[in-house]
């Protein structure tokens, strides 16, 4: 029983006393029949009068949360909380789940895919995490660019800063959104806490309950749940090699008035699918005829493998009719969780008034040091330094999924980007390849979740190949080739098509 | 007019040099008769073949984007962009605010507040702030640990981590919260980018259009949006000098069915009262009868100057009841955003799903490093250091407005926590003293932000006295008094009781 006192406090000890135990006694601490010290041996612990205790000790006595126990000494009486908390017969717990507004409770949860990934356990070899390869982070760069900054602005770095951004960084994406052909002033730049909240911030501003959005089909996940998650409708318009089908786009355009599309033109999440510079023109007069917003989300484009360059659409469109999105998150790492937005300026205001109501600002020390990062001129080196081993890891698995191609499984050859998007061969069972895969200790991302319709896409799988090293790359992919191989000769399992839509993975 | 080159690459040279060109082309870089290198020029800057810039040249020219131009060279050729873009007549720029949501149409601009704060510029006297004091930043100890951190785990610092949070640091929490004798374990702990995300993820996991709100009136203003962003209803219940009216919370109760209560029991934000025992004990009784989920945020417990140390209705309640916030912001600084929740286990599962679709996971190395700070028990020292300093800034303001009372101003005593609650005398206008004050250089909250109905509290202020230093406390709120005096003395204004609802300060 700890009790700590402060003898310069303007309140009487024995006040100060009587608090801490009657606290640790409302608060279960000391549950009931705890035998107290003695008042010599509290008195002599913490150095004050014998009398200063049993004052103490007398006062919780009267309020009937001690007692004394002849032979034992001064005990916490029984019962104390009940007499205080007039408990009622029927208390229960409360149960949270009816309290959920039904757009979260319907969110998909994600134990399923919790029990799969721990089947294999630590070292689950994981194809389905978007993520930056560790053994790239440019830390030693970073250890001396934020030991400079600690000792000449250690606290401008542990304090508020504007909810628009730490200015200086917007004057370098600026700069660096130059180098992309987009021209934008640091104003219509605001930092985000990852793109993620980009799209979030999208989803709160602009839609309410039975708002249509449409997506590419497939899709970066989170945005399907986001949009979602704020009571929309979400279309998806399916992919052609060179972009999103724009006939049926016109289509939906014609039938529903949507709120804006959604789309990742270069390098997509999922199928590393590059937008054509044709298809980017189609699409922005579409966009003008019908009064459509365009949110750009742009990860991956400078993780580019035989120099393709094509203009985003921001830096096409004239009439401020593109929000853009991008993030640090993929060339460089996702734990500082710092991303951007090259918007509008009315947008750039509402986004600044989300999230000053929600986490204020982005941490402030990342944009100091990633500010510097910028202005010191290692982004570029960086640049090539990933793109160099990302190709490798690339061509890697492509090699293997070459050799294995007598299963029947399909892929396209990515120019850039995180991922190969394969199409399973006929009669395998997502579910049982997920299971066996996982059984195996390797995971990768299954088709459905990229699809607003959970229901398509079950014949897909995407894998990544950034994160895990060249030896886990080769061992994890044989092992799913095997897994495919084995399930063929399965073929006539009555699980055949009982895909049930699974979990998500990673991002 | 910068192109580079990859001479490794696959792609024809030039291709590259082309698609670079064009690239320009298309996105403005090189307007309608921009004159290009001659061939012989850029050959010898890129270090390649003549007849290599020619190939690139002449495909360009078969494009239409570039033409011969006698005596010249080689320019961009005329409207280039007008023949890709078949813009229509009347494409005007996009009009965003058609598309914003009417819950955040409505939400509160800021251009009042910056018209105020701009007025007095830098050197501006902030008692609106809700800030920590800077000087008293812990960052000698912050440089020291984050040193070693950057050495031993520096590549961890830089990756994902789970969206419930870096596992110690929800132990070090589960520890620490224990010295507030509330009892959890790290499971029943997640990390938040603030407690204010944690306010905002408890709106949007719970609240839909129509929903009843119960608040303290007045209370945080970032709550009151935050619960109206989600569009619910708010209403708010009166104060007591001892806390919460709880019998009209009861009617209330009874009348509607609300989805939760939202208080602050200890120095509350924004009038310091403490909620008193009994009234704790009653509170739960109520929540217990009515179903009611509490969500307790307890940002400013810790910042207590007279020994008040009374338990968090968390710690008191035993059926899953409570919600509870907190955060390192007001304590240590606002900068690294590190808050979290104790909460029963359904809500932190919500919440992780939350938090992986929004931001995804809280910075990894603010994580590290405030465990480290934790752990090394650094915390109380700095919690003994800003309880003294801040209390000596407190008994300064309190001095001061002591001086003054004769203007007619009341105001509370605050026992901790981190503001002085006011009432301007009768007949001031709280327009005209903001204005007043701002020309001085002086800002401060004005009361009705603090209330769900804006029109109410017209005749409060809440002074923070954190942030200043003690010559800027002196000199701002001498300014301030200065102004109150002088309003009196022209208290036949005809503006007297034209309160408009302004803007809002820094939280």
């Amino acid at each position: 029983m700890r009790i700590s006192i402060d003898k310069k406090s303007s309140i009487p000890i024995y006040v100060q006393i009587k608090n801490e135990i009657r606290n640790m006694i409302y608060s279960g601490m000391l549950p009931s029949n705890f035998l107290l010290p003695s008042e010599r041996k509290l008195a002599g612990e913490l150095s004050v009068s014998r009398s200063t205790v049993i004052s103490a000790y007398e006062e919780l006595k009267s309020l009937g949360l001690l007692e004394s126990h002849k032979g034992k000494g001064t005990i916490v009486a029984n019962n104390t909380k009940n007499k205080q908390l007039s408990i009622r017969n029927h208390t229960v717990p409360l149960s949270w789940y009816q309290f959920f507004d039904s757009n979260v409770s319907s969110a998909n949860n994600h134990d399923i895919v919790d029990i799969i990934n721990s089947v294999g356990g630590e070292k689950n070899i994981s194809f389905s995490a978007g993520i930056a390869d560790p053994s790239l982070h440019p830390l030693k760069d970073i250890v001396k660019l934020q030991k400079d900054l600690w000792e000449k602005c250690g606290n401008d770095m542990l304090a508020y800063i504007s909810s628009y951004g730490y200015y200086p960084l917007r004057e370098s994406l600026s700069k660096l959104l130059k180098s992309r052909n987009i021209s934008v002033s640091p104003k219509e730049i605001m930092i985000l806490s990852g793109s993620m909240q980009g799209i979030d911030f999208i989803g709160r501003a602009f839609l309410s309950k039975g708002d249509v959005v449409i997506v590419e089909e497939p899709t970066f996940m989170s945005a399907i749940e986001l949009f979602k998650l704020s009571g929309a409708k979400v279309i998806g318009v399916p992919m052609e090699s060179d972009g999103i089908n724009l006939d049926v786009l016109e289509i939906l355009l014609n039938k529903y008035k949507p709120k804006f599309l959604y789309t990742v033109p270069t390098f997509q999440n999922p199928t590393s699918i590059v937008m054509s510079l044709e298809k980017r023109y189609k699409l922005l007069n579409l966009a003008y005829k019908y009064q459509l917003p365009i949110i750009e989300d742009d990860p991956y484009s400078e993780i580019n493998y035989e120099n393709i360059y094509l203009p985003s659409l921001k830096s096409l469109d004239a009439y401020g009719y593109v929000i853009y999105l991008s993030t640090f998150s993929k060339t460089m790492f996702s734990g500082m969780r710092v991303g951007w937005t090259a918007a509008p300026v009315q947008v750039i205001k509402k986004f600044a008034l989300l999230k000053q109501m929600t986490d204020l600002h982005v941490n402030t020390a990342s944009q100091y040091i990633l500010d510097k990062f910028l202005r010191e001129g290692l982004y570029e080196d960086h640049i090539k330094l990933i793109c160099k081993e990302y190709m490798k890891k690339r061509d890697l698995m492509l090699g293997i999924l070459e050799k294995n191609k007598s299963l029947g499984i399909s892929f396209n050859l990515p120019k850039g980007g995180y991922y190969i998007w394969c199409k399973l061969p006929e009669n395998i069972s997502q579910t049982q390849l997920l299971l066996k895969c996982s059984k195996e200790g390797v995971s990768y991302a299954p088709g459905n979740v990229f699809y607003p319709e959970g229901s398509d896409g079950k014949s897909y799988m995407r894998l990544n190949y950034t994160f895990e090293n060249a030896k886990n790359i080769s061992i994890g992919l044989n092992k799913l080739m095997k897994a495919i191989a084995e399930l063929l000769q399965n073929t006539n399992s009555s699980t055949v098509n009982q895909d049930n839509y699974f979990g998500k993975p990673i991002i």
